[in-house]
C-alpha cells in the first residue's frame, strides 16, 4: 500500500458509506452499512461498545492480527456514525493534528 | 487541510507515538502517552472503553463539536495501543480497504 | 454473611444513594456520589463504560479478587445511575426473576 | 416480591448458572447461558460490553423500563462471569458492603 492509497482510504470509505444513507437510496435488503443506516443510531452506536471491548480482548490476548481486525471493526463503525450526523473522518483527523501539534509540522514541511 | 496532509497525519502521529515508548526512551513525567505506554496496556485500554462510552454520548446528544472529539479521543488511544503491540495504522488502513474492496477501488482510478 | 444480610445491601445501598442526590440535600463536597449525582448523568454513565471494560480485563486476567472488585463497581455505578432515575435494584431483580422464571420458583417454594 | 424474595433471587439465579457450567452438564443446545458458557469468556465478556452501551443509551434516552431491563441484561451477564470463574455474587454484595460501610450498619441493626 502506498502512501497515497492510504490518504484515501477513509476518504473514500466515507464516500461509499454516504452513498448508503435512506436519504442517498442506500438500499438495507442489500447492504450491512445502509441495514444499520436505516435502523438508526442505537445500531451501529452499540456496535462501538461491542467492538471496543473486542478490541480490547484481542490487545490483552495478544494477538496482533486480531487487535489490528478489531480496531478495523471498531473504526469502521465510528465511520458509520460520522456518516449519519453528516460529518467526516477529515475531520476527526485535523482533530488529532491540532492536538498533537502535527498541523504546524506538516504546514512547515510543506514549505519550499 | 490537502489530501496530502490527511495522508501523513496517521502516519505521522504514529512515529511520534513509538518515540514515546519506553523502550524509545519516552519520558513519563513530560508526556501524557509515554506515561500511559510506561503503565502498560491496561492504563490505555481501560480508555478505549471510556472513550467509545464517552462517543455514544455524545452521539446520543447529537453534539457534532463532541462527537468529532470523542472519535479522535477514541482514535488516539486506539493509536496508542497499535504503538505498545508494535502495529501501525497503515495495517488497520489496510484491512479497512481490502475488506470494503475499496483497495481494488483505488487501483482502478490509478490507472490512465 | 448471612443470607438475611445479603437480601438488604442492595436496598441500604440504594436508599444511601437516594439521599445523597441533589434534591435530597446531598453534599458534592463530602461524597463522591453526591459529586456525580450533581454532575449529571454523563459523570456515571461514563463510569459504566469505564468499570465494564475494567471487568473485562480483570476477567482476561483471570484474577479473581479484580473480578469481584472490578464488578462491585460496576454494580455501585449501575445502583447510582438508578437512583439518578428514580429507580430501585429491586426492579432490576425483580426482572432478571422474570426472565429466568425463578420468580415461579421463589412462589412456589413459598408455600406451605 | 418481598424482602425475602429479593435475598434469594441473585443466589438462585447463581446456582442455576452454575448447572448450566461444562463441567456439571450444562447442554449448550437447549439453554443460551450453557452455550455461552460453553463457548468460553470471550463470548460473555463481550455482551458485557455490549450491554453496558445499551443501558447507557437507555439511561440517555431517559426510558425507565429500557433502564431496567439493560440493567438486567448487563448484571446476567456479570453472574454468567462469575459462575465461569467460580465465583460467586455474594461476593460482589460482600465488597459493595465492606466498601460502602453498611456491612457495620447491618451488623449493628442486628442488634437487640
Amino acid at each position: 500500500m502506498t502512501q497515497s492509497d492510504t490518504a484515501t482510504i477513509l476518504a473514500r470509505l466515507a464516500d461509499t458509506l454516504e452513498s448508503r444513507l435512506p436519504q442517498n437510496g442506500g438500499d438495507p435488503s442489500s447492504s450491512y452499512t445502509a441495514k444499520l443506516l436505516a435502523r438508526g443510531p442505537d445500531s451501529f452506536l452499540k456496535k462501538i461498545g461491542e467492538e471496543a471491548t473486542e478490541l480490547v480482548m484481542a490487545a490483552k490476548d495478544n494477538t496482533p492480527e486480531r487487535i489490528v481486525s478489531e480496531t478495523a471493526d471498531l473504526w469502521f463503525h465510528c465511520l458509520v456514525a460520522l456518516a449519519h450526523y453528516g460529518l467526516r473522518p477529515e475531520q476527526v483527523l485535523a482533530e488529532l493534528a491540532r492536538r498533537e501539534g502535527i498541523s504546524g509540522l506538516v504546514e512547515k514541511a510543506g514549505r519550499p
